[in-house]
């Protein structure tokens, strides 16, 4: 049976992270691809990713896209710089649908918005071992010089709620003093839990830096990216949005909540080592 | 064919724990029983466990035990006191082999510590949710007064090496305050990883509050009961110690160099999923 493009259309995008930070970005996919329907993914039973190896990330990351297409999405974001740096490349491969993931955005506003070509990239210890975003920002601009900084702590600081709490400044002025010190004029926040630190890393590094967010530019990758394809979805008054995580949902909740700009009611959790 | 005893007394013990932070109770055992034979496992995949639900922490911990079998142990130390306060009741139904935690011999000692009968519990928020500490100090001293404290920063602040840090003072201050106004004596280290943390922790509280490690005394109980079972190893000159891990072994060597009284040469990745 032959399946109509209305009907794939109408298929929602798949968004994945290792937890909460990834509903950064599918806050900005909902504000600006309303119509869209979304099945957002958290890994919150293996959360953090930060800090573990490139071999397990791959893993993670095929698992649950294999089980986003039990729920049949007609393209994935990896919602998460860590998976985007060290599992795109391979999973691009490996599955047949539009998959796009963080860096490649991030990589393009920071150089569009530099003027002294010296740019800064916070992460965890995975994405800034990659590289991935300094060989980006290279292909981009070859006369960029990156500096980047791995922020371990700054994750569990987010999901133990502690972004609005005076220790997460000090934590801030730990891992970002020497950026501060250095003559960067752009900084991308390359993990989908820093937004949540935003007006602090903001007030720390003062006006001279500005601060580019990949959650906003992935969004409008991803529009551009289903309009070349023709799978964007038409007006739909019905728009859905799914929630799973594999461990937790209520604590979750809470934080989706604090996040989100409409009430979630329902967030399911499933097994994720079944797929 | 019939094993012998004596070969039986040969197998090594199995610790595990989601981390490194169950090398303080393998070191302790290392100690106390210098001719048990070890094999370690640390779930790095998968940590931190403190935040998880109870229902993926049984399934962690199954997997887990199911994996130590196939190295043919004796005995289960449950090295990590989330999954021996979520966990230990239910693995020691389904496995016919003796399983030990970190509890009953943490609340054992802190009872015989206390003067006041005011005790303080600080651990993960599972263990401390689980309510796992209250109970067995109850059945020990019903009068006991527990106030227990979660403290969800304390394992990444370790993980990530931050345990010598000024932040460490700081997250302690905030988690500790209330403790250090109360009227306690005692307090119990009720999570594997805060021993790290013990001699500012010791600072901070003051003289007046004995710190109870569960680690040693956990070491204490495997002993008497490989001895009730006549399990225990005869003098061994070749005593063998494996370490196994879900994720980044170099991470772990680093870590287990710098709390084990000898050099770690050798640390294995499995994918425990496949237990």
């Amino acid at each position: 049976m032959k399946v109509e493009m209305t009907e794939i259309k109408k298929r929602p995008i798949g968004v994945f992270d290792s937890g909460v930070g990834g509903l950064t970005v599918a806050r900005e996919i909902m504000r600006q691809l309303p119509d869209e329907n979304i099945v957002y993914f958290g890994d919150t039973a293996r959360l953090p990713y930060g800090s573990k190896s490139k071999d397990n990330i791959i893993r993670f990351s095929r698992q649950i896209i294999r089980f986003l297409l039990t729920r049949n999405v007609k393209a994935i974001v990896i919602a998460c710089n860590t998976a985007s740096a060290q599992a795109l490349d391979v999973v691009k491969e490996e599955f047949d649908l539009p998959i796009i993931g963080t860096i490649t955005a991030g990589a393009r506003a920071a150089v569009q918005e530099t003027r002294s070509r010296k740019i800064g990239v916070i992460g965890t210890e995975g994405t800034i071992r990659s590289q991935t975003y300094t060989e980006v920002i290279r292909e981009l601009e070859p006369e960029a010089e990156v500096m980047g900084k791995a922020c371990p702590l700054f994750v569990p600081l987010v999901e133990e709620g502690f972004a609005k709490h005076h220790i997460a400044d000090e934590v801030i002025d730990i891992y970002l003093r020497e950026m501060k010190e250095s003559d960067i004029d752009t900084m991308i926040l390359g993990c989908t839990h820093y937004p949540l630190l935003r007006s602090r890393i903001m007030a720390y590094l003062g006006d001279k830096v500005s601060i580019v967010n990949p959650a906003y530019e992935t969004a409008m990758d991803l529009k551009r990216i289903l309009e070349e394809k023709g799978l964007n979805n038409d007006r739909d008054s019905l728009t859905k949005y799914e929630f799973y995580v594999s461990d937790a949902a209520e604590k979750f909740k809470q934080f989706a909540n604090s996040i989100l700009p409409y009430n979630v009611e329902t967030i399911q959790q499933i097994n994720i080592e079944d797929y």
